[in-house]
């Protein structure tokens, strides 16, 4: 890039993935011959992305530039910011990922499935300071819903870039407290430019202190008259240790129910980020015998995630746990947009199988989120002062409203830059300007395979999802120039054929009547045209009977 | 039923769709030979119904009792009340259908669709009373998003069945009043069973009057330097004249987009409804000539549906509008749930392509729900002082939440029923009871045909969203006992066969060593044991390949 895109006294920063879009975190700053990477995260795409797992950045400007990479910086250990760390480096070199505390934890883990991969993991303080040539990276505690999450600063020779990562101010939190003074000596020290978290920007609000969720969990388990089923984030290692709190002031034991609470809470227990006194979590999960009022269930499914403990509590799936009356369900979460209907689901079935449900309201404050609202920007943008600002970790609207809350501070609205995936920010202490754009898309990942699902399949997945298909197979003799198979009819998701003989038998005299039309005395079998006339004829008669568009599939077998 | 379920001097009362839904209301009120339906809904299906068009009830019971039914009765006319009607007609002989004011013009309209179907459709006023042989039924007027919403009162020999429609309660509106001293006489009269609106129960507040909406409206259009962009239901024809008002204030005309826009206001304008200046409304939608700041733009789209006229000017592919900047755009709606993502979307769009954007929020009252919160639903019980309660119209948690309110009210707690769509609850001056359940369900129409899609269809469909689909054709001689042609292996929605020649050839292979193993000399050819073998078989290989488990679909030629 540098060549073409950045003269050699700018500081490039540009995003692989995070601009316009919640997930799949992807930054970089780029100087000269040096490129250093912040996050590698994923997107759990929507419902529009049939049978999509995983969406992933473009990581092609990496592979191409793969000799000037550095080193990648993990601000914190969520799945938007950690989880394309395996498909990143099956791709692309990374001489070394830096971490810290419970992100290498989670890192580790993560990497056990993926041994074959080879990766330099390092751990970060928050005192370091990595010095490569041209570039030093450091770091600033912040407050977020998952421990150790920092912000980077990257010193260059043009000026500091801040990266803050996701994060909130909570004047009285759950585990370590952000470190205002480190932020206000780099804001003394001067900023070039600052990437700021946008997610809450549109929140007229002071995020809720954890003490307050600490302080309701707490005297909601002492009033609940009987067992207390709770769910959150499984990553949410502060709310897990507002739970046990909570469970061992009303002497309760906690039974722990979902595959990834179970790992995160003994990646916790394990790094000390969780303490429980001894028998709080009850070995193998066995609640017999004890009182109603002695019971804690934590579990996963806060989203209505289809196969997680709490849905399947709910609809009367669940293997071992079966609702009581008495019993107390709490979302201790907020809805992740899309994950709506879902949850109301849950709910239902939880009420309808005789449990009461609370959920976060301004009545309940049972969960707080992780990231700040416009204040808690605004106090970000006050103490790092910067020149340039680029809002960061958004929908569009969210990084335009926090644009605007940068020029409310100060910042002057032509150094205010609402980027785009790709877009290149050149910085220098002369100005800056939006300098090119590099490759960026979405990579589908769907089972193992990376990028193989092109928007072609996708479009195909949403077809057949629509009016399903309808197959005709023809089997024709060549020299004969005959149709030697009756028509093979067959559909998926469309219609039941069984149940509607006498469509069958006219779909069978249609194909039989299109392909003779293709089959003359010394012309050239025209296979394609035979095929699209087939579909045409097909998608017509259907249309007409049934109102629907199913995908048509001629297959012609030739003998 | 009669003989079966109810006792010769009980009342039954049922819902064939509304309760545990909010959508395709149908409620019957059955007493010996009489039956009587309230409001012929559908509903709109959310995404997990692979490609079906809308949901309505399961007619059956109405079909084998048609000789009991004397009328269906129409409260008010959104689609969730009135859009079965086509449907029901064409299943079920109905001997009238009252309704009142615009939603009988709403219904004409959509007839003429159907001009088949024959309909004997008359016109009630609040101050009627229908009688039939032992039953009598009359009305209330209440204020809900929509003119001319009436409550109905059904006088049985056993007591009075009091059934609300959707409703709030609103101080200063926009329309009609709600006739509280007539709902203050019924109650009086004595009321055996209440049926009330519980899509709001969870809210703790008192709606928004429109006379706020109405003045922030006003307001916002005054200062909105450029041209106006508003989008709200069609069918709400009070915030329709909301709109024409602060236009006309304003000195803007209005230019509407979006059929169903024009539609209901054409319609609004013929019966009165709305009322406007003669050139308020923009001949031909032409806007050319006028300043920015005389523009009104009057369009569908509010929940971000993807054809609508806001999503096209959103993104750009609106023939008539192009984002200008200036613009500034107005939400005047509520999400229903499972939009949020497409309004999202939109709302990014618009940003992004230069318009501001104004969305209902506790700093601008641009939209008021049409339903009543919790002490809307309290001041109804009150008025009503019923002996028995059903909530109606809602979810079960909203049920739940409103049956608690009317215990809250006086009602006693053995005398609220929170049922279930076909639970038939009897009641008489002797006592209430849950007598029985009669057939209900969901009926997908996708297309124009009803009912044919069954519960497999959408399993297809979804499977075949998830990983598409692999087909597998084999042409057999069954005298020589040979593939004669070679396995022809067809994919959509998996992956491009092309891209992956070597699978393909796998693929090709493996059926036929599952193939010959069938072709032996002497047996008969298991058919069906051969798709089984060819199925497994494909979708073990598939599944180790590429993780992933598209339907396979083995298709057999014999010749």
């Amino acid at each position: 890039m540098q060549n073409q895109i950045l003269k050699n006294n700018e500081v490039g920063i540009f995003a692989l993935g995070g601009l316009g879009e919640v997930g799949k975190n992807m930054y970089c700053v780029e100087y000269r011959d040096e490129l250093i990477i912040i996050d590698s995260g994923l997107l759990f795409p929507d419902e529009h992305l049939m049978g999509i797992d995983y969406v992933i950045p473009d990581y092609t400007y990496l592979i191409e530039n793969q000799n000037k990479i550095r080193a990648l910086f993990i601000g914190h250990g969520h799945e938007d910011h950690i989880g394309g760390i395996p498909f990143l480096l099956k791709m692309v070199r990374v001489p070394v990922v830096y971490a810290s505390g419970l992100s290498l934890g989670l890192i580790r883990v993560k990497m056990e499935e993926h041994s074959n991969l080879s990766l330099n993991l390092q751990e970060y303080h928050e005192s370091d300071v990595i010095r490569f040539k041209n570039l030093s990276v450091s770091f600033f505690r912040t407050n977020h819903s998952i421990p150790d999450s920092f912000g980077i600063k990257i010193g260059t020779p043009e000026g500091n870039i801040v990266h803050t990562g996701d994060f909130k101010f909570d004047f009285s939190p759950t585990g370590n407290d952000s470190n205002y003074h480190k932020m206000a000596r780099i804001g003394e020290e001067g900023v070039l430019c600052l990437m700021s978290d946008s997610t809450n920007s549109e929140l007229d609000d002071f995020t809720t202190s954890e003490k307050v969720v600490s302080e309701t969990i707490k005297e909601l388990f002492k009033k609940i008259p009987g067992r207390v089923i709770i769910s959150t984030f499984a990553s949410n290692v502060h709310r897990v240790q507002q739970i046990v709190e909570a469970s061992v002031l009303t002497d309760r034991k906690i039974a722990v129910f979902g595959r990834s609470m179970e790992k995160n809470i003994d990646v916790g227990l394990k790094l000390g980020y969780i303490k429980a006194p001894y028998g709080t979590f009850l070995f193998s999960r066995n609640i017999h015998g004890l009182k109603q009022n002695n019971i804690t269930i934590l579990c996963t499914g806060s989203q209505g995630e289809p196969l997680a403990a709490l849905t399947r509590i709910a609809s009367g799936t669940h293997k071992q746990i079966t609702l009581i009356p008495g019993d107390t369900v709490i979302l201790s979460s907020s809805p992740i947009p899309g994950n709506q209907e879902s949850i109301n689901k849950t709910i239902n079935l939880l009420y309808k199988n005789g449990a009461h449900v609370i959920a976060q309201s301004p009545f309940a404050d049972v969960h707080a989120s992780g990231h700040g609202g416009q204040h808690e920007q605004k106090l970000m943008l006050k103490l790092m002062k910067p020149k340039y600002f680029v809002p960061i970790h958004g929908e569009y609207r969210m990084l335009k409203r926090h644009a605007e809350h940068a020029i409310d501070t100060g910042v002057k609205p032509e150094n205010a830059f609402i980027m785009d995936n790709g877009d290149v920010l050149a910085v220098s202490k002369e100005g800056a300007r939006i300098a090119g754009k590099i490759q960026t898309s979405d990579v589908y990942v769907d089972g193992s395979a990376i990028g193989e699902v092109g928007s072609q399949v996708i479009k195909d997945r949403r077809e057949l999802s629509e009016d399903g298909l309808l197959s005709v197979v023809m089997t024709i003799n060549q020299e004969r120039l005959e149709v030697i198979c009756t028509p093979s009819i067959v559909s998926k998701g469309f219609i039941f054929m069984k149940d509607n003989v006498a469509m069958l038998r006219d779909l069978q005299e249609l194909a039989l009547n299109v392909t003779d039309k293709y089959l003359v005395q010394g012309k050239k079998l025209n296979i394609s045209g035979m095929k699209n006339d087939l579909t045409k004829t097909f998608a017509r008669y259907v249309d007409q009977k049934t109102g629907r568009q199913p995908m048509i599939m001629p297959v012609i077998m030739i003998l």
